[in-house]
């Protein structure tokens, strides 16, 4: 699910192409507008009304993001819909009791912001928390697909109680590991954070007088999309009683393409993140579907019982199936590595310009940023959090973790753990100062390394799969967490939050994140078959995740027949994909061919899950192409809260589904289609 | 189908209610806009250009009129895409050939009514022709459905032959019996005829610099919701391949509620249709549908055995089918005898008003108008027509009647004919007369009155049930031919064109009905299985009309147990639903509740058919509803086009679809709907 990350900041990225210096030219004054309202302390930014809608914001983002994690792995950016729900939540209460005499405190934009950074940290873990990567890799049902490694040393069944435990040890350092950062990243090197800004720039227009009424006509939108897509969720399920029933396997364009994966299934989530996601994105997984379960599959296919035996079950990884996974896994390494090495020689090459350009600095901020800059950094510096809260917690909990993981984990020892902790506040200021400078997060790189290194380190027979995936959680925890907190700082430092306050909020949206995560995930997994190919939830990065430690463990022996060169291929490739974009984005700048170029990562999810949920978020595309054509500020005001709200209503429209799941109710008809 | 004129003048009457005055005040002006634009001469008028876009125009409308004639019979107002659709084609092809630097005839509205007319004129022959009520009523297949009167001599197979002869024969019998009293009506009466006056507004607007842009936007409107359907309904069919497969038979509401047809058809047409028509209308239709087949016919065949044996076929007439058949005819001739009454009433009285104001007239009128109508009364008077074609004309055609139709249904003898054409002449000035002031067209019940008159007259045992269906024929089409072609006379008046030139052009329209209708028809009949009340063609005035001539021949023997008792109770009820109807409009002006009370006549058509099209009708008006409360304007602007769009799209489709069936192709797929 990390994979998501970085579909969320390449939204960033994009909103920052065009608009970088516009927007801050419109920030610029941003402080001057808001100079007679008052800034709350530390603690009045920490309301009740904002713990309780953070709360309640949490569980239904947990359930989204969970869905998501385990349908196909590619997660929007819910900022946007976080920040105009709680806007919206507070200001309907708040204006509800006023209307009744009450006398409410004021709803400000800081308290706007602490709820946004509590729902964000908690759902952060719903990604991070590997609950459709690494720790579902770990079950005997995604083992059995794989065949080597199904040894009890590699697998564990999966346990509300020691996931949870799991989590808090591992879930809180990367928070500790970052705090004292904060002031270098925002301050000192002013970075960018494009996420964060673009929220803080929505979260001060909500709280104008202006922005408060196009909030309201865009919640209303987000109301009517969220009521529709709930419906038609609903509707949808009467019709799919029975295995291979219903609009999700509606064979749009014909049975032949439906076998093969190309079929729109009507699912109102995967149209709203088509929406939020840039169309070259939605491309990219259509074009990977198309080159894999179009061209190769069939190729390969045809070579069953000469490259792969005949009567090995469909789901081994010996079989055809090995070729989808191991080739998926090569371009994402591939890709991985390029972005890795990328972001190390810009990190290098701008701490060290920063050094020589540091005393000839400050004469380039115009007078309106000078005021803005002036007011932000006072409130940023005046509730300071201790250095010893960071170095001391970072510490204890690093203690905690070395002594609890090894007992929830065998294979894993302690001094496995304590390398783990020493390299990894290194990682996490890498990506969240990477972060700050392209809006890239590169997590689940980082945890797939992670994966190689350790599952090689402690060996196949001493348990080294299991060891490889908890390590990956143990990395990816704290890395993923550095970079999406560091966000949240910028986005306070914007909105006058009190760093104190945002600390605190983040803690308690980790904790929530902790605790609810393996909850709502419980729901779905004790609802259905997770992690069957075929299945509603395949949850494609459990066998990935698990292939990679494979590979650490084993090397290359287990691949089927020339998977290994097609792999390479594959590698070799998507580095060629990123080079030759990073090539033509920096000397071809009249025509910007470089934005046509696919991207290789999100080509590689297809190989493993077929086409149609890339056709699903082609479709969002079309529907914000054909608005955008009829109507630009419309479709710019209110895209993203209708793509939220087809997102919401039908993931919220599961909750329901999954309690008739789990009572046994079936579907009262089924939709079939045959041959005629 | 001629329900289908009442539907379309109920939209007239709709649009009147509100804008009368205002319309009236829009047009005082018009001849002083167009006071610099030349009017051609009448020869000039009739274009070839004019000729073959109408000659496509005429085969298109045609295909949708039979399609909706066949499936439920309600068909909606098609002038505004008639004149939109004209004014585009020949639009376009001018202004191509200017720019190819052609020179050409400047288009004008006057050529655009010629179109429009001409239009009207040969769709009017898709209506009256009966292909789908009195024609069908006379096959076999039909006659069994009634088991009584299933004798070699009340019984006619169809063929392209004699039903074009027939055609032939009727249909310009009309034509010449009004041209003569079109000065009387338009000029003398000033009748308002609100169908035409509002087609003329629209043509005249559409001439317009400001109109054109206007149309413009209205026929890419039209185009783009075209395609879509089309589209649409070109996917279904991929789905439909066997019985009961496809989105024609999607149980929306459960397995139950579509045993009781109860269920959206995803038929874009209806939704169209139910866009065009009034709210009013839909409602009354569902309204209908619930009370007959959610609650009567379930309690009636709770009854089999005892009211009617258990074991005949469902199809028969002496089973549950004949309640549903009868109480639809009880329940139409209550409607019918009841504004056949009121309309005698309104006409003598109104006659009677006139002659004793005729001295008082002539100071009303405003200076705008007057300068308008002295422009048109010109333009109407100039190019005058011989009073010796019209009665010359009607008597030469109805002896050739008189001799030809004989032959062609032996159980008429010459007196028949000749008695018909005697009194013809009077209900269709009684007719064309009424229509102008209300734009009520009643011809369907003197059609219906007729069936009853002839089958008593000629005896079942003389051939009397094919001898009503065919006397209903020869009525009908003098009568709706009348008021039809008066609403033309008004729009010609109102755009100055020549009344000669519309003359040549009804005859022309006329003609193109007489030969396309048989041809369109044939290819349906030939495809699916006409007249199967389970079918995709339930055509269900094809039973009631025969049902009507049953009961001329036989009287109420025939009925079912307790269905007289019932019947009688709905027509009496249909009586009492209009009265109240008229005294509440009279009287209760405040709340305007009259607006709120069912149409009868609309209640009845679900009786045989059941709910579904009804359902698609109302999400026709739900649509625009949520559209109006969007943009009103736009909603008004382009409800229509959208609506045509949509009606005209899926017809088109039928056209492929019938090819397809013809040549024996089946759907690659079904879907279809099971328990689970």
């Amino acid at each position: 699910m990390v994979e998501v990350v970085e579909d969320r900041e390449w939204l960033g990225d994009d909103k920052r192409d065009g608009g970088e210096e516009a927007e801050d030219k419109r920030l610029s004054a941003t402080e001057y507008v808001f100079r007679n309202t008052e800034v709350p302390s530390w603690k009045e930014q920490l309301t009740v009304r904002s713990m309780v809608t953070s709360l309640v914001l949490s569980l239904v983002f947990n359930f989204i993001v969970c869905k998501l994690n385990l349908t196909t792995g590619v997660i929007p950016s819910l900022n946007v819909a976080a920040g105009l729900l709680a806007f919206s939540i507070i200001k309907f209460w708040t204006t509800a009791l006023h209307r009744m005499g009450f006398i409410v405190q004021p709803f400000t934009r800081q308290e706007n912001t602490v709820v946004q950074t509590c729902v964000v940290a908690s759902s952060g873990i719903a990604f991070s928390s590997g609950t459709a990567s690494y720790l579902l890799g770990m079950i005997p049902r995604i083992a059995d697909q794989a065949e080597v490694g199904n040894t009890p040393n590699n697998v564990k069944d999966l346990s509300i109680g020691w996931m949870m435990g799991f989590l808090f040890v591992v879930s809180f350092v990367g928070l500790f590991s970052i705090v004292l950062f904060r002031g270098m990243m925002v301050l000192k090197f002013k970075l960018t954070y494009p996420s964060g800004t673009a929220t803080a720039y929505l979260i001060n227009s909500f709280h104008t007088p202006k922005g408060a009424r196009l909030a309201k006509k865009q919640v209303s939108m987000l109301f009517k999309s969220f009521s529709f897509s709930f419906v038609f969720a609903a509707f949808q399920w009467f019709f799919a009683g029975g295995d291979d029933c219903g609009f999700a396997s509606f064979p749009t364009f014909g049975l032949q393409a439906y076998a093969k994966r190309f079929y729109f299934d009507f699912s109102s989530t995967y149209v709203g993140v088509g929406m939020l996601c840039p169309a070259m994105i939605n491309i990219s997984l259509l074009f990977g579907a198309v080159i894999s379960w179009g061209i190769m599959w069939p190729l390969i296919e045809a070579k069953k019982g000469i490259w792969y035996s005949a009567d090995i079950p469909a789901s081994s990884l010996h079989g055809i199936q090995g070729y989808r996974v191991f080739l998926a896994i090569a371009m994402i390494l591939g890709d991985g590595l390029f972005h890795f090495v990328i972001m190390i020689i810009t990190t290098t090459v701008s701490l060290m310009k920063r050094k020589s350009e540091s005393r000839s600095a400050g004469n380039s901020t115009n007078e309106g940023e000078d005021y803005d800059e002036n007011i932000r950094t006072e409130y940023f510096v005046k509730d300071s959090i201790p250095k010893w809260v960071g170095v001391g917690g970072y510490a204890a909990l690093a203690v905690v973790s070395i002594i609890v993981v090894p007992l929830i984990f065998h294979p894993l020892k302690w001094y496995h753990i304590l390398v783990a902790y020493a390299i990894a506040p290194v990682l996490a200021f890498c990506n969240a100062y990477g972060c700050g400078l392209t809006d890239w997060s590169l997590a689940s790189n980082y945890g797939k390394v992670a994966i190689l290194v350790f599952s090689s380190w402690v060996g196949l027979n001493n348990g080294g799969v299991l060891a490889g995936l908890a390590s990956c959680g143990v990395m990816m925890s704290i890395v993923s967490t550095a970079s999406d907190l560091m966000q949240d700082f910028k986005t306070g430092y914007l909105t006058l939050a009190s760093p104190r306050a945002m600390f605190f909020s983040q803690v308690m949206g980790t904790a929530m994140g902790c605790v609810m995560t393996p909850l709502v995930f419980w729901i779905f997994y004790k609802a259905y078959p997770i992690g069957d190919p075929n299945g509603s939830y395949p949850a494609p990065y459990a066998l990935m995740y698990r292939g990679i430690a494979l590979l650490g463990v084993e090397g290359f022996g287990s691949l089927p027949k020339h998977c290994l060169a097609l792999a390479v291929g594959f590698f070799v490739g998507a580095i060629v994909i990123n080079v030759l974009t990073e090539v033509l984005k920096k000397y071809e700048t009249k025509y910007r061919i470089y934005r046509f170029i696919p991207n290789p990562m999100c080509m590689a999810i297809p190989f493993y899950l077929g086409g149609y949920f890339a056709i699903d978020m082609c479709v969002g595309s079309l529907i914000l192409f054909f608005w955008h054509r009829a109507s630009k500020q419309k479709a710019k005001d209110f895209g993203p809260a209708v793509a939220s709200g087809l997102i919401c209503g039908e993931s919220l429209w599961g909750i329901p589904a999954a309690i008739l799941a789990l009572a046994g109710v079936n579907a009262p008809l089924c939709m079939k289609f045959v041959k005629s």
